[in-house]
């Protein structure tokens, strides 16, 4: 096993921003030509692997919440529609990403082979989880999801994916159950920006909304390590809102409904006594811009995870509303965000708890 | 005349961020009930005022130019279709707000009635332009728009339009050609945003796409005067290439297709001398996201002004390109936004003579 290995590290191949785009996997776009693989309407997911590529024998997809969400919804439930759903959006399109969401995933799987020219720091036979979405991921199937049921986010899945040189992958920590890490690494951005937002300010007022919630819960731990003055989750039900006060993650917990922008600009003032320096939207529904510009002061920071945002609204909204407000895209990936989100998970009980929770309720 | 009014300021009546929710204009939201105007299908548009508003007599819309293009492209270049269907939209939701794009525009008109608690600063007969958008803006049009052909975004219109207390309007300078101060209250929030950008690096290297337009024009030279190192304007065509290189706002110009990532990068990376710290995304097109990306260093900022940027593809390109990238969604409105633009319209020659040149054409 090697020292990489142990650390369960996350390593990008190249530095961010330069202008490297032959690892990016531009090979594997079909069409249209020209793009790259996230923008692509459909890959080529050969398993033969080219020089700097990687292949993965994938075990498991774990959906993004709003596509997951979004599928059901329109299946009323029906678990067999949405795995038919999902197998012919993969089989159309050489990876899983939602036409209507736009959104993807991520998996989990082992290193099959390593192209004598890759840069990621793997080996084969390392259990990895893949850090960069499903939506650019050239993917097959070869089960036809016969052991997923259509009822939940995680999807045993047998079949192959393929990194390029320029992907985000983690090797699963040994100290961990998979899920858990798996669980934590869907959303590892979200901490991490949180942090550096967070820690932007002086004792920020914090508001977190959908602060139950996976990458809710990070964001709140991340929020009170870096430096948070005062923390608010806010949460849309009673049973959410008991078990984030039990986790004690935040200052205080509230109750309300993040797409009605009056109750939750009161909510938040109310239990932050003023209006939020940092607002977190971590809350997988769309509809959340206007709330969320609305219970933040002028001069402080939206951060937008969900990938229920609108970009229009957003930005039409805070003009709207005259809000001197910065709005920042969640971006999915900031150096050492994997291993930030494993130690809040390791060394925060409340974070644990509940990542847990979630496990057994699935 | 009022001091203000010769000031030609833009005042907000509240500060941004505060949970002064009952001046944002809800009592005028018919469906769906709880959000605010600019998520509300139906506005109600009558024409009697609240005792906060203000009314205006509209003279002209200026459509939002992604709106335009989608309509004009939907229809062909077919003018009177385009008016026929803008006059469907404004009659069906009291209020000027294209539901595939989800942008408006601006309106221009004189302030007919001030309600006597309205904290603006208007007097009736006031020549204003409004600064938020007309998907928040309660509109009725009363002459079927015959002085229009439907072939450009500014749109001769009688009819009338109601201001909230937490509104933003601009009493039109009378230094200026009116058509020259919409044209530049109409993307004000661009040059402010760039310029505090821009102040947060050292001397950085700024590229601007779409460079020779209202907003990126405005952009760049804003850029300039906030301290930028190097800069590029990134236009489509030869056409614009010369015509931004005669205006001397940057000090490089280069043609690319900004929705092709590679060759933005390349084309980008090699008039700048390495990738750009800032990127300001000024093209109205779909699909520039991973190219602005690309283009940008790691540690750097990209600054979304298109209304055509699409949230997921966005947060989704950075992470699946491991780009430790800022990004911004433009807010449209910072305190002084538009005394800001005014200023640099007056004040650099380039910005007034591409204004100017636009008019002539339109």
């Amino acid at each position: 096993m090697s020292r990489r290995r142990r650390e369960g590290a996350a390593v990008g191949a190249t530095p961010g921003g330069t202008a490297a785009t032959s690892a990016v996997g531009l090979r594997r776009v079909v069409e249209p030509a020209g793009v790259l693989p996230q923008a692509a309407y459909r890959l080529d997911a050969r398993s033969e692997i080219a020089a700097d590529e990687v292949r993965i024998r994938v075990e498991r997809l774990n959906l993004d919440a709003a596509s997951f969400r979004q599928l059901s919804e329109k299946h009323g439930g029906d678990g067999a529609a949405v795995r038919a759903e999902v197998l012919e959006i993969i089989g159309e399109r050489g990876k899983m990403h939602n036409p209507v969401t736009g959104s993807g995933g991520m998996l989990v799987g082992t290193v099959d082979e390593v192209g004598p020219e890759s840069p990621l720091p793997v080996s084969p036979g390392d259990r990895v989880a893949t850090l960069v979405s499903l939506t650019l991921t050239p993917l097959a199937v070869t089960d036809g999801l016969v052991d997923w049921d259509g009822r939940s986010e995680q999807v045993p899945c047998t079949g192959h994916a393929i990194l390029f040189a320029r992907s985000i992958v983690a090797v699963l920590p040994d100290d961990l159950d998979p899920r858990l890490s798996l669980a934590v690494f869907d959303v590892c951005g979200a901490p991490a920006l949180t942090a550096r937002t967070v820690r932007g300010y002086r004792a920020p007022r914090v508001a977190v909304l959908g602060g139950a919630g996976k990458s809710g819960s990070l964001a709140l731990a991340a929020a009170r390590q870096a430096g948070a003055g005062r923390t608010v989750g806010v949460v849309p039900v009673p049973a959410e809102r008991d078990r984030l006060a039990d986790a004690g993650l935040a200052d205080a917990v509230v109750l309300a409904d993040a797409r009605n922008p009056v109750a939750l600009a009161a909510a938040v003032t109310g239990a932050l006594g003023g209006p939020a320096d940092v607002t977190v939207v971590c809350v997988d529904v769309p509809g959340c811009e206007h709330g969320a510009i609305l219970a933040t002061a002028g001069g402080g920071t939206v951060v937008f995870f969900s990938m229920a945002t609108s970009f229009a609204s957003a930005a039409l909204g805070a003009e709207g509303l005259a809000a001197d407000v910065t709005m920042l895209i969640g971006n999915g990936y900031l150096p050492g965000h994997a291993e930030y989100a494993l130690s809040l998970l390791r060394t925060v009980p409340g974070v644990r708890a509940l990542f847990t929770d979630r496990l057994t309720a699935d």
